[in-house]
């Protein structure tokens, strides 16, 4: 429970910046990259191969992220403040946004897409993720009086399709038919790999957790979009300077969460009190998944990302297998065949459109 | 289980017919026609409506058939001998095959297509569906040592995949790639919709029992694809004629296996012994969508076949839940879901061909 709030934590915080400004139908470039792109200029080339690069990142960095959390549930290590350790994560973003900068300076030397410093009417908008966040994690906590953790699990599947149609009605993108056909395909895929026996409690959710469940699944889709939109809104923006805003505020609303939560735990027992190397692993990877959410924004789009991150889910469970001993289910097989289809659909309706 | 028995004879005698000349490549008519066709000449559009009758009309028995099945099983009426039952439904549908011949003959005359006598040639290859059928029920016996019976109503969802190779190979019809991908969809859909707790079990399935499921799979399709070949090697010829055929090989098969299975029953009992109201009607039922099905292979194909009845199978949960208070699973919600949009894509893959 503790670690899933970590998770998500640092999922949204990522996934939940924009300008209010920009969502109104602006073309963004960079991110409608095909296989034809293959065959292009060598622009198009570079363009596709970094999108997979940092699609392929964020999919072994979020399957690994849960090896993580099943490893460490295993060892029973709990003890830590997750508040310091979202705070560290944080932390640890920025300062890789920094170094990532420094190079860059070095290199090209310091211009106006690549400084630090910037106008109040840019940053503006960067805090807003954070609240958003706040109101999602808010309702997450009213959620479980309607739905249990497993049933909550299921529901959350409802994102996929919120970002599909955020994605759609805010950055005004299109999806083909047969792609619309795939994300649908892509939310009962990854909900029929997690079904277990006691998954059709769910249906006896109350209507309030239903539309608990859908206003929560919006603001995750609406976060994730319109932190696309914060980021493609200046293309050529070096994408560590959007990052470190983003980080900057992530790390002044964890510092607050320190003081409002933790603050006596903190001061009795210390910042790092229970933290172990897994402990530290974590942090590394919920940093670098951060970073490669942030990159999959600027060079790919949210439904790269939702695909990524699903695909991930079931390696996570794959890899289980041979790590944990876990047992697949008839359901997980399913789900995956379900799920690769998917993905194949989603490219072939690429190249049909 | 007995039921079943009566169910699985019924269609593989009605769908494993074929001449082994038409096997190679002869291309078949009527029987691509597609939305197009609504907009197309009066002749196209009159086979349409003909495609979507005997669709809409095999979908609508299959599915009353389940129905019948559960009400039977519910008064708990199953006295009655199959091999007899079976006898009467090939009895009946002979006999309606004979009536509307004689309605054609009074209409149109007796000609080359609706006359009854024929061939030794063209009689020669109908038997060879029973045949497929003693195989097939043989293995059904055998499969039983590996898998219970839950588990080999999962394993029958082979049948859709053998049904799409085995078309595409034998009858050397090409589906588009989109329409593959709709079809393994339709496969899991079905799974999944069918998943109930005890379905991991069939994992478990030693690998003779998978070699067996695989086997039986390939018979049914290829019984299938067989009699489409069949009653399609002459198109003009009065569909029936072909099922007139077809059902006296049915009768004489089933009227052996009377006389070896429940011979001593039948003479101390009486042929019609334990029959109740619900038989009539089970009996009426098979021998109409028995009828339904060569209907479907004239008009329509084999994945037409498959597509209806497993949109039956959704539709049978559905009423039951009206009917016999049924509940539905979330893994029947996300089966029926994967199903539509395979439905979905399969008339969107035939569009874009």
């Amino acid at each position: 429970m503790e670690y899933r709030r970590i998770k998500d934590q640092d999922k949204d915080e990522d996934s939940v910046h924009d300008d209010v400004e920009s969502l109104r139908g602006k073309p963004h470039s960079g991110s409608s990259s095909n296989l034809a792109a293959l065959v292009g200029n060598p622009a198009d080339r570079t363009k596709w191969k970094r999108k997979s690069i940092v699609t392929l990142s964020l999919t072994v960095l979020t399957s690994s992220q849960a090896i993580l959390i099943v490893w460490s549930k295993r060892a029973g290590k709990y003890e830590y403040s997750v508040t310091t350790a979202n705070f560290l994560v944080e932390t640890l973003k920025c300062a890789l946004s920094v170094a990532a900068l420094a190079r860059v300076w070095r290199n090209e030397g310091v211009t106006d897409d690549n400084r630090l410093s910037t106008t109040w009417d840019e940053v503006s908008v960067y805090p807003i993720p954070a609240a958003l966040y706040l109101i999602k994690n808010l309702l997450q906590y009213y959620i479980f009086a309607y739905v249990d953790a497993p049933g909550y699990q299921i529901l959350k599947n409802f994102n996929i399709i919120s970002t599909g149609v955020l994605y759609r009605i805010i950055l005004k993108r299109k999806l083909s038919e047969i792609q619309w056909a795939a994300f649908v395909l892509l939310c009962a895929g990854c909900t029929t790999a997690q079904l277990n026996s006691s998954s059709d409690k769910v249906l006896q959710t109350p209507l309030q957790g239903w539309v608990m469940a859908i206003i929560m699944a919006l603001l995750s889709g609406f976060a994730g979009v319109y932190t696309e939109a914060i980021i493609k809104k200046r293309p050529s923006r070096n994408i560590n300077v959007q990052n470190f805003w983003l980080y900057v505020f992530g790390m002044i609303f964890n510092a607050i969460a320190i003081v409002v939560q933790d603050f006596d735990a903190v001061m009795n027992k210390g910042f790092f009190h229970g933290y172990s190397f897994i402990t530290v692993l974590m942090i590394l990877n919920h940093a670098l998944s951060g970073i490669a959410v942030s990159m999959v924004m600027k060079y790919a789009d949210n439904i790269v990302k939702v695909y990524s991150t699903s695909v991930a889910m079931l390696l996570t469970a794959v890899v289980s297998v041979f790590l944990f001993g876990f047992h697949l289910s008839l359901a997980f097989f399913l789900g995956s065949t379900v799920v690769s289809v998917s993905v194949y659909l989603h490219s072939i309706g690429k190249l049909q459109r």
